[in-house]
C-alpha cells in the first residue's frame, strides 16, 4: 500500500476539475487496485462528475447555493461567516471520500467522468488530500 | 484482487433494486473482504436503501424531482435536454461509488438494505459498473 | 484484514459525534491502511464533519428537516410514521459507508474532522456498524 498527503493549489469558491492534478501525484499505479481519496476538511468535498463542459460546473455552484441558502433562518452557527454553516452541510451532502478502481495502471473512470474539488468557502485556502493506493 | 466490468440491463428513469444482479456477478467471494462498486456515468448513482417495499423507490423518484427541479431557472447547461443537468446534480448528491464489507463469503448488508441503481436520465441506456473485490 | 461488527448505544434523533466510540473499537491499527465503516440501516447515515462545535450538529438537524420535510405531499410510503420516508431519503443523501485512511496507526482525519452518526428516526434504536480494517 502506498500513501501520500498532498496540498492542492488554492481554488476559488466553486466546482473545479482536478483529475489531472490527482493523476500527476499517482505515478506508479498497480495493474489492478483501488485508490482512496480523502479531503481533510469539513467545508469542501470531492466528487465525480462531467469532465468536459465548464457550464456543468457553473450550474452546480448556482444550484447548491439555492439548495443550501446562506440566509437560512434556522442557522445558529454563524460567527465564522454566512458561508460557513452552508459549507459544512454541502460538504456532507457531496462527501469527503471517494474510492476509485485502478485497471491497467490507470484510474478506471468513465469517458465523461472527472474528479471535482468542491470549494464551498469564500476563502477556503489550499486544501489537503490523502491519497492511498492498494493492490 | 479480482475485478470485472459489467453492463446492466437498460432501466427506465427511477430507482431500481439491483442487489441480485450484483451478487450474481460476484461468484467467488473471500471469507472476509470488501467490494467496491463504481458506476461509470455522471447522470446515474448507486446507493444503499430499503429492499422490501416498492413504494420507497417510487417516493425517492417523486422527491428528487422536487429537490432538483428540471425547471430551475439558473441552469445554463440545457442543450442535452431538461433532464440532463438535474441528472448530473442528483448523481453527485447520491454518489457513484460504494464500498461494502464481505463477511463469510457474502455481502454483509443489513436485513433491510439493498443496492439501488438510480437512473436520472429519461433514456440513460445500459449503464456500466466496475466491481472490485479485495481480501 | 480485520473485521468486527459493533452495536452503538441508542442515540436520539439528530447528529452525534462518534469518533471516540469508533477509535475505541479499533485497538490495533496497521501503520498504513484503510478502515471501511458501514452502517447496516436505511434510515441513518455516517458522515464526516466538524468535531468541535455542538451548534454545527444542531444546525444540521434543523436544515435537513427543511430539506426533506415530513409533510411532503408526494410520499406514499407513510404507514411506518411521518419520519420514516424522510429518513430513507436523508440516509442516501448523506450515505451509509465511509472509507478513511490510516497513517501511523491512527485514523488520518483532518484537525476539525470527526465521524457523525446521523440518526433520522424518532426511535431508531441501537444501530449496528461493520468495521473493516485492511493494510
Amino acid at each position: 500500500m502506498q500513501q501520500k498527503e498532498i496540498r492542492l493549489p488554492k481554488f476559488e469558491r466553486g466546482f473545479h476539475l482536478i483529475t489531472d492534478l490527482i493523476e500527476r501525484e499517482l505515478t506508479t499505479l498497480p495493474k489492478i487496485g483501488l485508490v482512496n481519496i480523502l479531503i481533510k476538511h469539513t467545508s469542501a468535498a470531492i466528487i465525480i462528475n462531467e469532465n468536459a463542459d465548464y457550464s456543468v460546473r457553473v450550474d452546480f455552484e448556482s444550484f447548491v447555493n439555492k439548495l443550501v441558502p446562506e440566509n437560512f433562518q434556522g442557522f445558529t452557527h454563524i460567527f465564522e461567516g454566512d458561508d460557513d454553516m452552508p459549507a459544512h452541510i454541502k460538504a456532507s451532502i457531496f462527501g469527503q471520500t471517494l474510492t476509485i478502481p485502478i485497471t491497467n495502471g490507470k484510474l478506471n473512470l468513465g469517458t465523461w467522468q472527472g474528479i471535482y474539488l468542491c470549494e464551498f468557502r469564500n476563502n477556503g485556502g489550499a486544501r489537503r488530500l490523502v491519497l492511498t493506493v492498494y493492490e
